[in-house]
């Protein structure tokens, strides 16, 4: 689906002449690009950067609920396996945040795989904060479903 | 703070002619230093570096179970509140490591307080997998406690 | 609640002459029901009762991934808070079974709520094994969402 | 560790002539009994009844901290392998409660094994509120330690 996308969307350039290179969508095996949440587009993951050799992520996050919907800075690691290692091969990866006006730290752990013809980051995450009622209050965990976002 | 409190210390040194620099164990206001598993020794969490003002941390973390006991880069964030914003208030930090050889990632969550003493850093983690037998096995989730280790 | 309302209905269809009786269809203020995985119809989530007071729940759960298809028996608890206590006021759930075959338990934890007009239960589970290579590897973690079948 | 206590015991019953049969310690193999948090002392965790066929759980939890100390039932399972099933097999259970006042519901997962001699339960556990700020903060993590109530 993904791949049909972008072969119509190359045709279209060759019949208009268009001659700039419009930025690809993120997918998968290319993590670099903007993400947003499946369901209301938000928060916001921007991947800028995944090194090479060491597969480290850097990037921003943004959320507008329960924050001003100020970015924060990224980082991260993307792992890849063999495909003929097990049945059921994806990429895994993992990227934190520190929320610093709001004195907590969120880590986000998942793999990356195409459901319904859509690249989706499925991840679990651990908020931690530094301030609690409780010494037993600290951390709150849930899910993100991340997308593509795909430019007009 | 941490930097003056150095300062202090090597003034005191000078003062009384003390000349072999001893290394300062780590505690949840200067997490730089070496950590390890409060039971049995492993696995170990190096904190080379916290930077000041984004409180991005990096280091190296070795585990002998289930690896080859090679070190990895590890990447996240530390946080504090302002002591009088809830009944509890300590640090809170993330980090994670990718496990290149073993195709997985992992994510650590948690905060830093002293217990019956000891400055200690109690986790939950996210292990995830890029292989599984299924869509659903990928994830891995367990806890690990660090206290300093006291060089002799 | 439930009891008044099934009468209602019942007394409804006494007057205008239904004779068959319709399954009526799980939401979030009356779990009882068939609840199914919102993507690919699979696992099933069956509550049988749920106990007034106690909010007490029982039922069955199967999955055909990872296992032969059989049903398991399911335990669990629903609460749920006043509607003006919080900004956001939603049933919570959580319900465990005991893979038994599979030498495992797992504990479901979560919400139901509408998303797009369908009750939906969004869980993460703890899935922990009684059989490891290593003392860290009993606990998977992954996530389940559910909504409600709707009989023909 | 725990089989010399209990011969210790009943060589200490034969000498003095006691006949009344004192209640045994829980163990890993025996859940049955009162269990407590390693650390202080709470919450604490009373399983009454474990059904033999189909590894059902029944107990009360109380936790003094976040609530008014009331007991809470609880309700779950416990799973065994074969001892030659893997290269670590411990018992692996979980349990639920509902603390109805306070519009909560939370579920413990983990496996029993001994540690320095102590029959030890290690859990990580979800707490899912019914009422949050927002739509992602209903759900707490953290971790429960217990080791058994010895009583005088």
């Amino acid at each position: 689906m993904t791949g049909m996308r972008i072969i119509s969307l190359f045709s279209g350039m060759a019949l208009t002449g268009i001659l700039s290179i419009p930025a690809l969508a993120a997918d998968c095996d290319s993590l670099t690009g903007e993400w947003t949440n499946a369901i209301n587009g938000s928060p916001t993951l921007i991947i800028t950067e995944v090194e090479d050799i060491s597969g480290h992520l850097r990037g921003q996050f943004t959320s507008p609920s329960g924050t001003a919907g100020e970015a924060f800075a990224l980082t991260g690691w993307v792992v890849e396996s063999e495909p003929d290692r097990a049945d059921d091969v994806v990429p895994a990866l993992t990227f934190s945040v520190r929320f610093t006006p709001y004195g907590s730290v969120s880590a986000w752990s998942g793999t990356c795989r195409i459901l319904d013809g859509v690249p989706t980051i499925e991840t679990i995450w651990h908020l931690t904060r530094s301030h609690g009622d409780y010494d037993w209050d600290h951390q709150l965990t849930g899910t993100d479903v991340f997308v593509p976002v795909v430019s007009d």
